[in-house]
């Protein structure tokens, strides 16, 4: 039996509580967990503020969450947890947060979800080169037969290179498990053993890129990615390959990119580019070989409720007395988005 | 120990064993079984052919293969097994062979495969609204912010709903095991234990029709099920649903089906269209809302080979005495395609 309470409060950027909270939600946080106020803390110094957070044992944070400095932590001597209802928490909690041995947990894996099943399509239509044959057809209007004009269609005995055995490259990995294709990866951080563990080969960057039929992306954005798959490599693609990203634009030579797509001999799924939002002449929007989303893989709509039920959860096993399942490690942060 | 072989002969139409079955697989049939000529007959009635049938104990059949009736049936007195490295076995295998009690196996399941993994890359898209929204991308070339077009956008909780728990239906259910969607079953077969088996819920036709986010047709061509999606039940798709069909377009009333898509509020993704080939004029090559594709959801390119495969196989089974994986029954075909 809990006898006393935790107390939880909100803290993220205007708005975003009604996208990812629905009400029911939050009304019912289960036993052992009180919710001090269903409105979210926008900053950590004004006086409501301040009064919450002399209370709060568990903080949810979400999207736009002020900075947890020393000041807004002096002010939250009760603190213990604070769990993000979103991806990165590297906006939000400061150095002083690891200090104090709060505790982080982060709703990163169940906003890896949607991007890793957006890959997952797009890499089965490609090996299928079914929008491809379609848009053939919505020109054409007549009969077209498919394997003739790509013979090579099909996703059995595919080779699919993963680049970045991050959460999402590994929630792919696991989905492609259902499909008859030949995973690889490339990753400086995967031994051997780890490989094996998720049943994938690993592959050079280069070897990867120039061997696979479909290359997604999914390593993070950091100053050792920049440009990480460069002219050189963009040169190398397969022909007849398609490139996904899903990550971020500043990892790909986007001027190489579009050169290669213009030969005619690769294919592209974007949903990410650099710049964010392209200028309206971008041969990225037009071109036939490219399918461009605006940066719509990840959670959003009914999505984002899920990084509440995530979040949510982690607040009941704090009151449950059980550890955390998405427990952050500040050295984590050098290595993810 | 083997000590004798059994003669495998193949039958199949013009140009299809060299499409289905690449050389490499048929020289590693494997112990125990002796390919007698890896030259499909294409005929029952030719000298070449009569010689063959002589000799045949199992008969690998493909696309096209002629009819086995009595007068081939007759010529061939060891012929135990037809192995067909294809779908349905209805236009060749008459009702003589079951009279003989000749084993007979397809290499359906793996012909649904395919068809399964287009349509669950299809239902992922839906949901998350990807093709539309990489539409309106197209079009506008600016910036989109995707859930304020598409508040109810994404996968999680959705409802997804099969009719027909045919072969490609369960593998469809099967693979949606991997994603947060409820999957719903409209199958006048498929009794409640059998459901509960899937892991899924039953509902009327009506029902499922009325209530899901994503419809997907899975059921056979047959007497009973033409029209089976009726006027009054495309005009009771939910408003935003998309519908799925890669079965057969006289399942469905294709005018009534144009018509709703034309109001707007309905998204289609089509794979079989009644005609077989449309009209040039036909909206449905036309309307964004519809995702048309020529009849590639089956085995095509890179996947026929895995026919092959499963067929080779079964033909080991034999040798090992081993009872098929995939064998039919007469009373099968009344109920598949």
């Amino acid at each position: 039996m809990t006898t006393t309470s935790l107390n939880v409060a909100l803290a993220m950027g205007p708005g975003v509580v009604n996208r990812v909270f629905p009400s029911r939600r939050l009304e019912a946080l289960g036993p052992g967990l009180r919710l001090l106020s269903p409105t979210p803390m926008e900053d950590f110094t004004s006086p409501r503020s301040l009064e919450l957070l002399a209370e709060t044992d568990i903080l949810i944070t979400g999207w736009g969450c002020p900075k947890l400095d020393a000041v807004a932590l002096a002010a939250a001597p009760r603190l213990t947890h604070v769990l993000h209802a979103g991806g990165t928490v590297r906006h939000h909690v400061g150095e002083e947060c690891w200090e104090r041995g709060i505790e982080i947990s982060t709703a990163a894996d169940a906003n890896s979800i949607p991007v890793a099943e957006y890959t997952v399509a797009m890499i089965l239509l490609a090996n299928k080169r079914v929008l491809q044959i379609a848009r053939k057809l919505h020109t054409e209007r007549a009969e077209i037969e498919p394997d003739q004009v790509f013979p090579d269609m099909g996703n059995f005995g595919k080779r699919v290179g993963i680049i970045g055995a991050s959460r999402i490259g590994k929630h792919v990995i696991r989905l492609l498990k259902s499909y008859d294709v030949r995973v690889f990866v490339s990753d400086p951080f995967l031994d051997q053993a780890a490989a094996a563990a998720l049943g994938v080969e690993r592959l050079s960057l280069e070897e990867l890129v120039a061997t696979c039929d479909v290359v997604s992306l999914h390593a993070p954005s950091l100053p050792s990615t920049y440009n990480l798959i460069h002219r050189a490599l963009v040169a190398s693609f397969k022909p007849g390959a398609t490139f996904i990203n899903t990550a971020r634009g500043e990892l790909v030579d986007q001027d190489a990119l579009l050169g290669r797509i213009e030969q005619g001999d690769l294919y592209a799924v974007l949903d990410v580019t650099t710049p964010w939002v392209l200028p309206a002449d971008s041969g990225f929007y037009t071109h036939p070989n490219v399918l461009l989303t605006p940066h719509l893989a990840g959670s959003l709509g009914m999505e984002l409720e899920r990084m509440a039920v995530s979040t949510i959860e982690e607040a009941r096993r704090i009151s449950r007395s059980e550890p955390l399942l998405h427990r952050l490690n500040a050295k984590d942060l050098a290595f993810t988005a």
